[in-house]
């Protein structure tokens, strides 16, 4: 049976610049087939085709409905602005097209909600675009949060993300247009904060989310910089985050247990694509005198032979693939990862528009 | 002139267990020497000096009365509980001792005016005990931040300070008890994670305090966790801070600029005596498709031969001797350190206890 099992066959629908990322990664990874690239226009697929240096077998469309009415494709890889994805992604699973969603997933959950509802009548795969949840260095480090001697209950999470791109991009980028992505640095950049701390988490709601009173937004109103407090009431755990288009790179999360602390600096996107690390220390004291540590942290390297990005394609192949050839019903622990993220990723906006009130989840 | 200069005689009042470290501290210091150990009994004090290896030549007093009166005593080291400042460290100051005070320094800072007050009208050195802001490694981090091209104007800074002691700490230790040191981890721990932010930003006080709503107290009230955020308006920074005693030991201060990023882990008491590091990154970008960085965190590590405690005491001693030898002024600068913590955290406590309101500063 397995051997003919061909490989899933994707489309791209899109040519943004993270498109040429992930072209790449469904090139690399080994039961992912790219079949075809949809554009508005033909010429701006082609120009995609030749840019990234794609097979000639991968078929170029000028239109996303010819792309989606094309039978040999099963997947299709969506990086559109956040503001069309509601109608392109409900279409693709009408057409009974599995879903890989670029972040932030929508403008709010309830938009989110919709598109979920249509993959699960139509019974395709969702996913969103979030690269570092397939990184063999994540499940390194959920096993030893998950190990009660090392770590213990969470009690404080940090995490940063923030890039600074020049002033031209703070006006005319996609990222910080009202209409195109209206959730600004909150949904570019916060996104992977805060499914950092949900995934510290164990993907718990918490009971409060309150935004600090410290957005920075830009002529339109789109939020360039802000920053955002979550409290777990009954495992008295806090978390906060800051996230922006004003600041230096920072891709970090910082937990500090009850037991245990764990730090890594290159959560989104590793320094490098062969191998990630992180440090942690379990068990720290004060030595006699109080003049030094009993131990030091501990470096932790995790090496990959496919960057996350292609095993992320791999993971959302296998799934596609039980669903295609297997009957299986598509896994909705990815959706319910998204739709985590984006209930909270709405409080912090609902905070911020509403003059940083606490917000009640 | 200067080989008629003595070392800056010191007396310890209180025998805490900091008082090891400081004692060993005075006594590696080369302008410094311990003359006097007072506690509540005689019997207390012998063993104190008995424990610690003291030399035959300290007297030991049972009373901080007798310590204060001896006309030996140049400046003393007051580690008593902070709601014991206030009376001793005034008449400390009235007696011309110099004064070296362990933080947190006072309940308010009211009552920290009246110390500094009586410093000034008896013309004697005040410096708080808080020694990472002596170690040569917290210069060279001042020298990176302060230049503009690595790092430029601060965005983000996270600081956290927690150790997790027993139960019974909880509830009996001098820390958190209501009548001995009523700041409990806002006092303890939090007094550094407010410095170090104070010391970021170049001392200037935030406009907005808020604390985050998650304090947990213990039976009598006392703070043994809790978080805050800090806002300087028109910088458009923001900071946010954890303290614990109920999280594994962290001591860490996190610093995101418009241009670079500074990590350090072991910020109050580093890992080791003889040196201490700290890492940074600056200007770094993705490299093509965002498959990884162009730079890494580069590791700065600082070398010291006295430990930070001793280069506290060095420099305490240096200021004294300026004003006993040379006719000097004391310096108000550490006063000013001082004052600018306590007025965040008053208003810190103040947020927690008005229901974790904003408080304008």
């Amino acid at each position: 049976m397995a051997e003919n099992e061909g490989p899933i066959r994707f489309g791209i629908m899109g040519c943004a610049e993270i498109a040429r990322k992930v072209s790449r990664a469904i090139l690399l990874s080994p039961n992912a087939a790219l079949v075809a690239v949809a554009s508005r226009t033909i010429d701006k697929a082609k120009q995609f085709a030749l840019g990234n240096k794609l097979p000639e077998s991968v078929k170029l469309y000028g239109s996303y409905g010819e792309l989606l009415d094309d039978p040999l494709v099963d997947a299709v890889y969506m990086p559109l602005p956040t503001t069309l994805h509601s109608k392109w992604a409900v279409m693709a699973a009408q057409k009974g097209k599995h879903l890989l969603l670029e972040k932030p997933t929508a403008l709010d959950v309830k938009v989110l909600d919709e598109m979920l509802q249509s993959c699960e009548t139509n019974g395709v795969q969702f996913m969103d675009g979030s690269m570092w949840y397939h990184h063999p260095r994540t499940a390194k480090m959920k096993d030893l949060l998950s190990n009660s001697h090392v770590f213990g209950p969470l009690k404080a999470i940090h995490s940063s993300s923030s890039y600074h791109p020049p002033p031209d991009f703070l006006e005319n980028n996609v990222r910080v247009k009202a209409e195109l992505d209206g959730l600004g640095a909150l949904g570019d950049a916060g996104w992977y904060c805060i499914g950092a701390i949900l995934w510290s988490m164990n993907r718990k709601l918490p009971t409060t989310v309150t935004a600090l009173p410290t957005a920075v937004r830009n002529s339109a109103g789109v939020i360039l910089s802000c920053s955002a407090s979550m409290i777990w009431d009954e495992d008295e755990t806090v978390a906060t985050f800051f996230c922006s288009f004003l600041a230096h790179e920072t891709m970090s999360l910082a937990v500090c247990a009850s037991n245990g602390t764990l730090n890594v600096d290159d959560l989104i996107i590793p320094y490098e694509e062969t191998a990630a690390g992180f440090s942690y220390t379990s068990g720290a004291k004060f030595v006699d005198l109080h003049i030094g540590w009993n131990v030091k942290p501990q470096h932790v390297q995790v090496e990959t032979k496919l960057p996350q990005e292609a095993l992320m394609i791999q993971e959302f192949s296998r799934l596609v693939k039980d669903v295609k050839y297997h009957g299986g019903r598509p896994d909705t622990s990815w959706a319910e990862t998204s739709r985590s993220t984006q209930l909270v990723l709405d409080a912090v906006k609902n905070s911020i528009d509403d003059g940083y009130k606490a917000v009640k989840m």
